[in-house]
């Protein structure tokens, strides 16, 4: 089986078998992130106290870590519940939004790498860099960086890490220490409407949650929003702007089959 | 006046009265709450500070609790506000997300129930079990029994809790412990949607906070719910999915009136 | 440069600079807080953790402060952020969401005004009462007072607070306390979302982040809400409701120009 076989048959799983994908993640875009995981067939369960995440991440097939709006009370549970998925076989999946921004925010996550050791991690191109050890000026949580470079830094990266590293971007490019793959799906559209990397990172866990091949799931998600984003601009009329968008994301994202991916994804391995 | 016509003064009273509906809920649904309550005609109010919650409620005509993404904070802001409202003949609803997922959440929806004897609480069919003390399978927040018994089940445990039990689900139940009804409106897309269960209890909340027949108002609030899912899913076209059901659904929760539901709901006594 | 002209140069701005807005918001309407400033054109970010807002808020042109969903957490992140931003001459924007509902609410918005004199303070016409010291009746979040004298009590608080005072409403009221504007756009089913308060004062953020001119700062973002409320509602067919109206407001704002606002503000100095 191929590398596109292995990701349309990715989406036929997640429909079939709606795995629980536990997230500790931001209160800016968590209702985004639940309900593009109901989109694409999966279950989505959000919890973060410190009580009951370690219990709630048993019944989940994967967990997804994002530090959007972290806080000493979720950081603590983010690495209770990863503790706990880690023992369980159970893949954590990282978003480090902002990383590099704050101090607590670099420290944050380098801590969660180094404790948790993360199955995948997906970024964009300056959160990569600041997790690559390089210089890279910041503006908040938005790229900077240009993607010259890209595969070498994701290749390098996962390989130092022995993970999956996704820097999503114009080119998403996915490597996971000696392949790489670059997609060329998406719009720049998607960078208008927040949420968007937080979204794709839901879609990666919800594809972890179905097969132990990290790199073919983070690739389906990747693509996933991709294509969305791409059939969401397409769809619209004059005087419709990102709030029409943000809908039919949600729309394209419900109606994929494995048949529009391998009509539509453009996937580039190298 | 029978059942249905109540019904229907029910939702005149909330445009009259445009009751204001405090909630101490979860972050993941919280703005769909708000706008239901606002588009059936209500007015909402989110506080969850310890501080202010007992001051907050008292200028409330219904307090809605939703235990989704509890913590030691808001548990206890939920107690405090609570034990007012019921000094000051406020009705609670509570709405125990997951109940069963977790001892977290079992024992707080225990906890919640014994100290403030809610007048409606509203789950779906494993939620209800499991306060019904029934060995049930739990996958995370989704209900897996199946409906057999359903009317068996809210009655006693309305009996025996003395307040309102409302199981959400293919077809919902509603009972006091004398009276069983059952309704056949919704649709099955409802539950491919992130906070439809928290937004029929807001509706729930909502009518319990212009009359003090608590039966009928729950009645009224899931039937909102079910024919606004009718209606939605009806309304869609080709390449529309659940980004603009949930469009649609609010769109009909507002333009709901009395005639419309005296036409379409289907409710039956039994 | 006329106030109208400043105006569509300040919309210029906005969309050339994208200025980094940091926001210490509620959980209600984040989302739409956040989507609202990137579809005017601008950065949003979303920061509340003590040990970081300090040095966040570093990189912003603008500083939002929202007491929506307060916490004793997140009014001392306030507190810290807002000294950080004064100290840099970064704007604050303060909208003091259910003044007067709790003594809390109360309590904090005065503090937040002692201790950061804001540069903007944004309000419905109960709570600037409120905050102007006048007796007023509160039901919960939303206003009940008239607008008679609103000109004078904006012109007042602002010459006392040496700041500039928004009262949005039916017509909205902006003084820097010589100065009075009353604007007369908008559609009163702005009212029947909720967020629309908060996103204005996002976009009155989003303006002050790229003039020190913030008295037409101000009348830029309330004029943008007010134009994009026309023309979602005027674009509702039969059955669509305040779903659509949501998602029309975001594309209205996205789409909106300085030619647009040219041809259709109604702005009137006195």
């Amino acid at each position: 089986m191929d590398i596109r076989e292995k990701i349309f048959a990715n989406l036929s799983s997640v429909k079939e078998k709606s795995p629980l994908i536990h997230h500790i993640t931001n209160y800016v875009t968590v209702n985004d992130c639940a309900n593009v995981v109901l989109a694409i067939g999966g279950s989505p369960v959000m919890a973060d106290d410190l009580e009951e995440v370690a219990e709630m991440v048993g019944f989940a097939s994967a967990l997804v870590l994002n530090i959007g709006t972290l806080n000493s009370r979720t950081i603590e549970s983010m690495l209770v519940a990863g503790t706990r998925a880690k023992a369980l076989g159970i893949p954590v999946i990282l978003d480090p939004v902002g990383v590099g921004a704050t101090k607590l925010r670099t420290k944050t996550a380098e801590k969660l790498i180094r404790v948790l050791k993360p199955e995948v991690i997906r970024g964009n191109m300056s959160e990569i860099m600041v997790l690559a050890g390089q210089n890279v000026a910041i503006k908040g949580v938005d790229s900077v960086a240009d993607e010259q470079g890209s595969s070498v830094i994701a290749k390098n990266l996962a390989s130092n890490l022995n993970c999956i590293i996704a820097i999503t971007g114009k080119t998403d490019v996915v490597s996971d220490g000696r392949q790489v793959c670059r997609l060329n799906n998406g719009h720049r559209m998607l960078a208008d409407v927040t949420g968007t990397g937080c979204m794709t990172t839901s879609l990666v866990g919800t594809f972890c949650g179905v097969t132990k091949d990290y790199f073919t799931a983070t690739i389906a998600g990747i693509i996933c929003m991709g294509l969305a984003g791409q059939f969401a601009q397409a769809s619209l009329q004059l005087g419709e702007g990102i709030g029409t968008f943000r809908v039919r994301l949600l729309d394209s994202i419900y109606n994929l089959t494995p048949e529009i991916l391998a009509r539509e994804g453009k996937i580039s391995d190298k």
